[in-house]
């Protein structure tokens, strides 16, 4: 049963009790101090009775809230760092496409780069998709003209890859694309 | 006023109104039907006034345990996302480390470490001190003996950085240590 049906189906009782209650007292004793007595105390009971299912009901509000603040503040809670560590990405990138790397150095940099992914994709991040463009993931900071090759909307250059921490957009890829 | 003393004081007034109702009710007509009726309301009342308080005070309760736990998730967030990264700074040292790097080389993988302390270290992250030799900051992998120049808990060697976010430790710095 629904708090809500709860509440009602006891405020109807109340309410039906409430006419035989006044009429037996009338039957005893006209305007008694009993009979005033026990109407403050029915009122007191009844008042006391919706604070107390209010307060029940405020409960589960906030209970369920405070649930949903939890599970939304553990979905994104590396939103900050991950936004902050994908320019150490860039570089490692650029420090890798540089001529004459010794085999070491190439080595010690890609192991660099693919334990930082690792660490990102675990909590969440991952680059975002690129087969067509979509202004929600991608910023197109040039474009060229679409042809028979090339349909309109298709990315024909990553300038800056872009990531999303779940469904959650950190920044978006930097794109070439066809129009 | 607390909610505990509130709670008593309404009590307490419950209490110490209730001998009154009964002599009255007594006086004028002797257990009467309203007379119980009387009763059985005023216990009512008494009893949802006590759910209601009780109700209030959890809410409270709830609130600040969850205000509470909102501000540990919000201060240890960044705690998985930078435990995971740690290898990728112990990386880096060990490819600056290398002998033979070229200045480009070099000066890209300072530029991708730096960037890296310094995302940490907005999130709270920082190198565990050094001074003295601490069991809850520092993992003792060796010692050696103790000597006038070199006093018994002093830190002769970091083989591995340690890391704390806030208060809480990440991993301990691993040492080599005077005994």
């Amino acid at each position: 049963m629904s708090k809500k049906d709860k509440k009602e189906e006891i405020k109807e009782e109340v309410e039906a009790t409430e006419p035989t209650t006044e009429e037996s007292v009338k039957e005893v004793a006209e305007e008694t101090s009993e009979n005033k007595e026990l109407q403050e105390a029915l009122e007191r009971a009844e008042d006391f009775e919706n604070k107390y299912l209010r307060a029940h009901a405020e409960i589960q509000n906030i209970q369920r809230r405070a649930n949903e603040e939890r599970q939304s503040l553990q979905r994104y809670r590396s939103q900050d760092l991950a936004k902050a560590i994908l320019p150490s990405l860039d570089n490692l990138e650029r420090a890798l496409a540089v001529e004459g790397l010794t085999d070491d150095v190439k080595k010690g940099l890609e192991m660099v780069q693919e334990s930082l992914i690792q660490a990102l994709k675990e909590e969440g991040v991952e680059e975002v998709e690129l087969e067509n463009f979509d202004p929600n993931l991608h910023m197109a900071v040039q474009t060229l003209d679409a042809d028979d090759d090339h349909p309109a909307d298709s990315i024909a250059q990553v300038l800056q890859k872009g990531y999303q921490l779940h469904e959650r957009l950190l920044r978006p890829a930097m794109v070439v694309v066809y129009n």
